[in-house]
This record gives structure tokens, sequence and C-alpha cells, in this order.
């Protein structure tokens, strides 16, 4: 008999996650009451922001508390509706959580259409991850051409986007990732055109970066912090902007390091602002109109890194925080009818 | 016989500037050429910025080297004039340096009217410290009704007319500064409401700040850096903006402290904007037109701590950077003719 599977969180991490934090559990199907619809997942994306939610500290949004469903956008099919806005067999992007099953009202609740794009996308370059990069880079960085843009977690979900966008501007994009594999994936796949290996480089990031960007940087979309962010700061040009988006090397820390001194933010005149694109979801039809018809005739390209089964997400997870996975981290909770 | 009284940097500083990095010097009193004026200096305005002037780091602006006249705004008299544009008598605001006559074709000079304000403001209040606060706050801040902004260095120059503006804008202005006497100055003559006593306080900073901002912090005007930085940053509000001014309680350093983590500037989608008030002098029209008439009407106060005296100036600047003087900082050079 088919059950609810859920993952919840069973405890607060302290540091690095541990499988012992997530428990896996089946709940029965729910019925949908009047009004609400019964999807069931097909994808669910994992991503950096969910390890702030794992934690009592006062962040952005509620957190999750043990007990709780673990948090995160999917993609699902309705297998059943009483509310008049929905259909069985819709496709939808919603923010269901880990779990096979889930009910709603349709509130948020965005309809797909696999025949535009894989319904994947909507979690990946159409979705949120895209939608954070098209915001920063464009609405924060107001790129102009010839400027030099830097991004960290650079063949990542967000990153990938940042580069390929900032070229489309006509921007020098410079990517820094950990690992060959990814440097290549960067510069070869995703046209960037130039990509720094902090792991292979360590100490001679400063040097490293400074030869990749030969005219100073412009803008620093900022996914990651510590060491490559003091990096990158010290090279960035006068009324340089930074896009400040994440601070993944930091989220399973205990203690919170310090930052870059400001002198060098007042003597460049830099600007730093940080976002959540969840603020800025009603601009998502904006998004999609801009970046969509790119993704569909080619001009930006993404890359799934596919882990099958919700069972696995505690673990995926647990190595998207190192930075273990290639390209958009998604869980295939069930078979993707319209993929062939 | 008159001469040209001048200090001139003699070595960069290492921490604090002592009496042996400058020297005072008598030159012949130059004539001018087809095109130039002579100018008596009046006033003097020393400024926190100008310790970054002394050093060989790249600043935001050319360094001064030794043997070189010290930088400095000024306001004097036009005792010679071979252009046109300029008459003898003539009042005007320029950039001579520490000295008590100077050369100038005309470039940058403006002229002032002493009926209007008096001469002084035109290195105060309605001169660079006005204008830093004006851009600052309201360019950067942008403040609204029912905020709250809070300034460090209250008393000072710049962060005086901050919280004036911030009060007319309808904002809570809680200022911070050192000591019993400036705090009762920026709560009483200045009308902030409320100021705290970083000296007194202590260990209790962050307290006592919260304390003066039951509904947090909407706008920072930083000028100081350091401990007070650390205190305001975790009280900010959700979509707070700082800008960043000055970090006179890093000017001395010899190597920079580190800064606050970045996690907070994302998780509260912060805005960080260094500037240079330098950048924007083509806007000091639109200030003196906004300003101008709340000077004028008594609705913005200001306070001047006059030292008599260019001998004086190396010993009242070095106490400038540790906060001995009371209201903006000015060297008499010479009588003020329009002053009774």
């Amino acid at each position: 008999m088919a059950t609810n599977r859920q993952v919840v969180l069973k405890s607060y991490p302290v540091g690095e996650p541990t499988a012992a934090n997530f428990e896996i559990k089946d709940a029965p199907i729910p019925e949908p009451a009047d009004g609400q619809i019964l999807a069931r997942t097909i994808w669910l994306s994992l991503d950096p922001y969910m390890r702030g939610r794992m934690s009592e500290r006062k962040g952005y949004a509620d957190n999750v508390k043990p007990g709780q469903v673990m948090v995160a956008g999917t993609v699902s099919q309705v297998v059943k509706s009483k509310n008049k806005d929905f259909h069985e067999g819709d496709y939808v992007a919603d923010y269901a959580g880990w779990q096979s099953y889930s009910l709603s009202n349709g509130m948020g609740v965005r309809k797909l259409d696999p025949a535009r794009a894989p319904l994947s996308t909507a979690l990946s370059v159409l979705g949120m991850p895209g939608m954070t990069a098209w915001y920063g880079l464009n609405k924060i960085g107001r790129p102009k051409a010839g400027e030099t843009v830097v991004v960290s977690a650079a063949s990542g979900a967000v990153g990938s986007v940042v580069g390929q966008l900032a070229r489309l501007a006509g921007c020098r994009a410079v990517g820094i990732a950990g690992g060959k594999d990814k440097c290549d994936y960067v510069t070869g796949e995703l046209g960037f055109d130039a990509c720094v290996d902090y792991k292979a480089e360590g100490k001679n990031l400063f040097a490293a970066i400074r030869a990749a960007c030969p005219k100073g940087i412009d803008i620093y979309f900022e996914n990651v912090g510590g060491d490559i962010l003091n990096a990158v700061i010290g090279q960035m040009n006068d009324f340089g902007r930074i896009p400040l988006c994440g601070m993944i090397s930091q989220y399973n820390a205990t203690e919170l390091p310090a930052g870059p001194n400001w002198s060098l933010l007042l003597v460049k005149r830099l600007l730093v602002q940080g976002f959540i694109v969840s603020d800025h979801f009603a601009r998502m039809g904006e998004f999609i109109a801009e970046v969509g018809p790119a993704v569909q005739g080619g001009k930006i390209k993404y890359r799934e890194d596919v882990v099958k089964g919700i069972d696995k997400a505690p673990e995926a997870f647990m190595g998207l925080l190192k930075g273990k996975n290639f390209g958009k981290l998604l869980v295939q909770v069930a078979d993707d009818p319209t993929r062939k």
C-alpha cells in the first residue's frame, strides 16, 4: 500500500548535519478537503539555504522544528483535486517539502507546462536558483558591458546562471569553483572566460584571481564567504557591487568567523546588498519572460545532479554542503512522465 | 614682513600622528600669474579623512607626500586677482591646504556671500561635512518617517547634521558619542531623541543601544567602525541601510581589525554603501538649496570648535583623531572681517 514517505528533522545539527539529525517515516496519504489538492512529488530541490532552517538561531524565515517535515521546493503532479483551479494530472511547482505526497489549498502553487521546458527546470534554471542569479546580478549588480563579474560556487545552480547572464550582458565572467572538473565545465560548457580552482590554488588564491581579472572586479556575486570573499574583496574596483546571496562556507559553522575590515568598502565605495530571492517572487513573471527564451534557445545551459529516491535526500543534502554535487542537486521522488 | 606660513608633512606617521610628523615653515607669499588669484586663508578645516592622506597606502585620493603642504578645505579672501571672475575682497571656499596664502586658477573655487551665512559654515554645516550628512542619509539611507536612524560620532560635524536631518524627515534620531557633555549637547541642543555614551557604557554598549532603539535600527550612518559597528549591526532591522562614511576608530590603526561577519548582512538583507562626498560635489547646489534654509531658519544647529593660529593645527588635528574636539574643528588662520 502506498504511503506518504517523509523526511523530518529529528534534532538540530551542531556543525555539519549527520544522518542522525533526520528521520525517515511513513505517514498515511492524506485526503484533500474542499478547496484542496493532493499532489504527488516528482522532483524535490535540495539547496544550501535549508541548513539555515535547521537551527534555533533566528533566520530570515521560519525554522524547521524537530518533528516537522524538512522544507523544499518541489515539482509535483496533482492526483486529486477539490480546487476548481487545478485538475488531476496538472503539473505544479510548489513548496511541499521532503515528502512524497502533499496537500495544498493552491496558494503560491504555480502551474507548469512541460512542453515549454523540462519540469525539473522549475527548480533550477527557471526556478528559484535561476531567479536568484537574475535578481542579484541584474537588479543589484547592474552589469555594464565590458565589466568583470566574478561569481563563487560558479558551477552551482545559481553561479552557473550568474556567469552566463554576465556574458550575455557583455561582461567578462570569471568563476570560482572547487576542482578541475567543475572549472572545466564552467569554462568549457558554460562559456565563462575563466575559472579559478580554489582547492588547487590554496594560498595562491589572491594571485590566481588577479590573473583571471586583469582589469579588476566590478561585480562579485557572493555565494560562499570566508577566504574566497577576502581574496576577492581586495581586488574590487572602485564603485564595485557585491550582491550577497549566500555564505555557504559558514552554514555549518558553530561560531561565525570575522568578516573583512570595512575600510576597503569605504575607500573603494563598494556596495554590499544582502538579498533573499523569496522577497522578490512577485517578479517571477518578469524573470521567466527575460530568461526563459535564453534557456529555450540554448544560450543558457544548465546541469542537473539527480539522486533517485527520497530516502537518499539526507545524504545528498550533507554532500551539497561539502560541494560534492555537480550541477543543480535534485531528488527524483517519482518517475517524471514527461521525461524521455 | 608677512610670509606664507605652511604646515607640511615631514614624515608618514606610524599609528597616531605626532608633532614630529609635521613641519611648520615660512615661504614667500607668491605672486599670481595671469588667470590666477592670491587668497589669504581665514578659516581652515580639520577633518578625519586627512589621516588617510598621510599614508603610502593607496587611498581614494592622492596622498600627501613628505615635503608637501597638508591638504584642507579653506575659506579665504582674495587679496590679488588676475582672474576676471574674482575680485579683491571676494570671499571664497577653496581647497588650499594648511597655509596662510594660496594661489589658484579659480577651478573649483566657490564664491561665498557672508550676508547669507557665516563664512565658516562653508566648511561645516553648509560645506563638505553637511553635504556628507545630507548625501549619505538621504541618497543612501533614504529615511522614511517613523524609522530609527542611528549615527556614530553624533556630536561631530557630520553626525550632528545627520541626526537633525533625520528628525526633520520624521525619524527617531539616536546618537552615539563619547562623554556626558557631548551626549547632553546631542539630545539637548540638537534635539536628538536619545544619545548613547559609548565611553560610559563600555561592555554595556549593545544593551544601551537596544534601550535607545526599541523598534530596532533602520539606518546606521557609520562614522567610526570597531566595537560600535559590531554593537549596532546586531540590532539592525530587516532591509536596513548603512551609509558607510568613515572608520575613524581605525585611521591610526597599523593593522586593520576584522569586520563583522557578513551572515547578518545576508539574513537581514542589509545594504552597505561606502561613499566619499567629493564624488558627488556636482550636487553641492542641490544640497545648499535643500539644507541652507533649514540652517538659516535655525532648524539645523551647529557648533564650531575654533583653534586660533595655523601653528596649532597639528596639535588640534591629533586631538581630533582622539575625539577631543567638540563641534566642527576649525583653525582660524586670520581675522574674519565678517564676524562680529
